[in-house]
């Protein structure tokens, strides 16, 4: 039994290898809340919603959201008539968002949606949001003043200083800790430390349960870059350096193991100074091989 | 100039017919909105839906709802998950519903946003909601006790006794009296008297601005029979006969000239003694040269 923490992007394609050699069924995922919105009267839980589309082999791999080969129907008509879209929606996705707020209007918890949701499409894994209360991400910058999550990545595409970043105070959804509990190890995936990672682990009680468990982290930098989006900008606003050191120091108090990539062999001592184990290898993960390679080293380490 | 009282189904066949033979610009439609509500999320108002996409030959006339040609891949998807709708939307149509209620958040009245959408559509006509409030109609019901409009059409598909129908206290438009008084005819289609008509000529104004226009009304019964739909339930409710009699006795503080069919030729005395004219011709509309016919004496009349 293992869990996992992820956000959007990179844990996904982490979960693609771990799916491929370990059982389904023995997988929990812990997903970020945080960026989830209403847009279009449809419910985004963008995070979740990719990690349920990876599991069921639907993710479109481009975007890292969305079902791949989706249409665009609605959307191209609501642009018809006027109204433009922050996301850009496809027609089966925009189902499973709108099903989200129609069973919300319904009373239905997220964690509940979500369950139904991943077992209409044949997952067999569990997937837990973190946190079944509305959540919400601000960023203060230095150029616009405090601006939703989503304008920061798409309308102002990332192109503005960090001073902060702030995310509402949360209840944990109450299978989270439970599933932490009952895991033999606990994965975090190179997911942004800062906007996915970090709101799972302030939730109460998520830290101590973590700091009872093998826990092992994948670092999304190499170097001083980001794999992807903005990771960089918000390590640098909690003070944090942006590199793998940086991720070391803000897990040290639970992290048993951190993986970095080759080419931070250099900074590996360092590392190890902060936090008992580093493993070296390669964490780029553009094939199904990599990808295995990658979940084999987490699993066995 | 003209304005047209419509409901969703029998007066666009008519407008199917005016349209091709007077200007559009000239034609005022004030349409129905008591049967509007929410559903999946999106905002419903079917019969404007049904006047607009008539007067942009885009109208499923198969349901006279809809978009024809239309795809259903978010309603496919909706229910692959779990989700049944009442309605059957299609895709386009659905970013018609989803647009209104985006716009409604937004904080746009409903007479705005179909002034956007129909020019959207392309379409010169001018479409007004009878009310920007929030409607509801009830029948009240022998079998079910008080149900919902929808529910006795679809889920009970009208095999249910009516008590009564009642809708809520509304506010007219700003627009429909000024549409009424600035018009050299008012037109009301062969659309449900109860729950089409009645509740346009229930607002505050509208009978009296009526009393000084010519106003000629197509009726929606030959026999005791209505053309479609369950008129015939509901005029019983509210003490009409079911008959062009009952639509006479309905409308007839205002009514210039009654058109019925030819099958109710035996009718036209008795029915002269409620109101002064009656023309009495085809009223069945299967073809377009059936509605342009009937759309002619309607004009000229």
């Amino acid at each position: 039994m293992i869990t996992i923490l992820s956000g959007g992007t990179g844990t996904p394609k982490l979960i693609q290898g771990i799916k491929e050699i370990y059982p389904e069924e023995d997988i929990t995922v812990i997903v970020n809340t945080v960026e989830n919105l209403y847009m279009s009267r449809g419910y985004i839980a963008a995070d979740i919603d990719t990690v349920m589309y990876t599991f069921a082999d639907l993710i479109d791999e481009e975007f890292w959201y969305g079902i791949k080969g989706d249409t665009f129907i609605v959307r191209e008509q609501l642009i018809e008539m006027g109204t433009e879209e922050l996301l850009r929606l496809g027609d089966k996705d925009r189902a499973t968002k709108l099903q989200k707020a129609i069973l919300m209007d319904e009373g239905w918890t997220l964690t509940d949606i979500v369950e139904l949701q991943k077992n209409k499409l044949g997952i067999n894994a569990t997937i837990l949001p973190m946190s079944d209360d509305e959540s919400e991400i601000t960023i203060a910058t230095k150029e616009y003043g405090d601006i939703e999550f989503h304008d920061f990545l798409i309308k102002y595409q990332c192109n503005c200083e960090v001073l902060e970043v702030k995310y509402g105070d949360v209840s944990p959804s109450p299978k989270i800790i439970e599933a932490i509990e009952n895991s033999d190890k606990v994965i975090f995936g190179p997911s942004n430390p800062i906007t996915s990672i970090r709101p799972i682990i302030s939730l109460k009680g998520v830290e101590e349960a973590l700091k009872e468990k093998e826990v092992i982290a994948v670092s999304p930098f190499v170097g001083k870059s980001a794999f992807s989006g903005p990771a960089g900008q918000f390590m640098n606003a909690f003070g944090y350096e942006t590199s793998s050191k940086g991720v070391a120091e803000l897990y040290k108090s639970f992290l048993n193991t951190l993986v970095i990539d080759n080419q931070d062999a250099d900074f590996k001592e360092e590392i190890k100074e902060i936090i008992p184990n580093v493993i070296v290898c390669n964490t780029f993960m553009k094939t199904i091989e990599d990808k295995i390679n990658l979940a084999k080293i987490v699993l066995d380490n």
